[in-house]
């Protein structure tokens, strides 16, 4: 009989921040990787940003969800623009698709988010240069680890 | 053509913490309702808990993962005994038809959490009383807001 | 690091009919189990139903697709009354929380169904006798074999 | 509230062959669009292939199960290459990152298949010619209809 799925938790004040990949973002933005669900190509994980960071252009090939537990994140635009401003404590619900052009962080920030499939990182005429799902940010995470 | 799914944003403390729904726990449970997915009977909560309080013996009919943001919680028995215990901050992957016979706040305590399709929640004998999936939150929400 | 899932390849006539388990049918209905996916609780199988044969009250917990190869089926009360009549070959999509009260087959009937989750088999006031998902199946599937 | 997501039925032999998109395949590959789910990026389709006909590299960037009706294909080089050589009536399941290097009809074929997610085809060297997923797929299918 195939095995049942494994339960899982991780103290995250003993994990340390990570750098989070070059040429996926600009000025310090961190990482913790928490879980990745290789079945469905799922991942979970904590990021951590400095004012003024951001995140580089990319598309959501699944849904994904994040917590807001600090700081200011302008998305798709911000409010502003018909994107969203999200300022902890908030919610987001990235729907399958979505187009993230332009993410910054206009305070330090940190967010929690899980992802369904990869994220499908672009150039500007939305070529893919780098598609990050559950195997490359396991490896990315061991790396660095 | 089908329609894509939408966006979403939820200002958390601009929402309210509502009594969880009787029957299903035990002393003073709060939570927000943040996110229902209907299409895969996804959905996405934040809960307050005080010292003491409990939540009712319930299986996850599919995959669930919390963020454990304040306080302590001992699941599926604790650390001691097999299961985990949340300490925030923390993370925890319970895997599909992982069974939560007792899940205990031993301080006052906040989480966030996904869950994929509902809760069983169960008598001892393993009988179920009630499934509490997107819809039923959806409904209990609803009434309560 | 995680381990990625399997590929995984059944030659489906190599493999017998099973009699589907007791209490969830009347008249003969078989099966083979295909595949099951325990990380979501997603499952695969075959079906072959005699003229006349139905399938116990159930709701299907999350989303099922099937391709009618063979026969006819009644969905939901038929087309008649609302629901859906399966005529080979045809292609049906059971969204999330589907209430099947009687599905029955009008001519000798095959099809092949992915399941999200388990089927909620009720009685009649929508009381639970049966959860049926990747576990169950699983172990009725390895008794049988 | 949300809404529900909807049932959904098609009859098949009402329904047209179209020639799948040029450059994803070789020799007659054809196709009918059955289902999309935007919310997961998941989607459905019936394909009918001449021999010596096939598919273009690419890779299942979530998992994705098949059930052949009529005729043989080789996949991933075929069982004696480790891959997985599909006769009817055969199941495959195909693994998130399953990699395609050369799918070949050996006989006049049909298949059904359930995908989460898109295909990415890609050039010899893995770079991304193509993700081709529910809304790509609704766009090819709408324009050919």
């Amino acid at each position: 009989m195939a095995e049942a799925a494994m339960d899982d938790y991780v103290q995250m004040d003993e994990v340390d921040w990570v750098v989070f990949p070059e040429g996926l973002c600009s000025g310090l933005v961190e990482w913790k990787l928490l879980h990745v669900s290789p079945e469905t190509g799922a991942w979970t994980a904590a990021f951590r940003a400095e004012k003024g960071a951001s995140i580089a252009r990319h598309i959501h090939v699944g849904p994904g969800e994040y917590y807001m537990t600090k700081g200011v994140m302008q998305v798709r635009g911000g409010a502003d623009e018909g994107g969203a401003t999200a300022r902890a404590p908030g919610y987001g619900y990235e729907a399958c698709n979505a187009q993230h052009d332009y993410t910054v962080f206009e305070e330090d920030s940190e967010l929690y988010m899980t992802f369904l499939g990869p994220l499908n990182f672009t150039d500007d005429d939305g070529n893919t240069i780098a598609l990050v799902g559950w195997r490359e940010v396991s490896e990315a995470w061991q790396a660095a680890a």
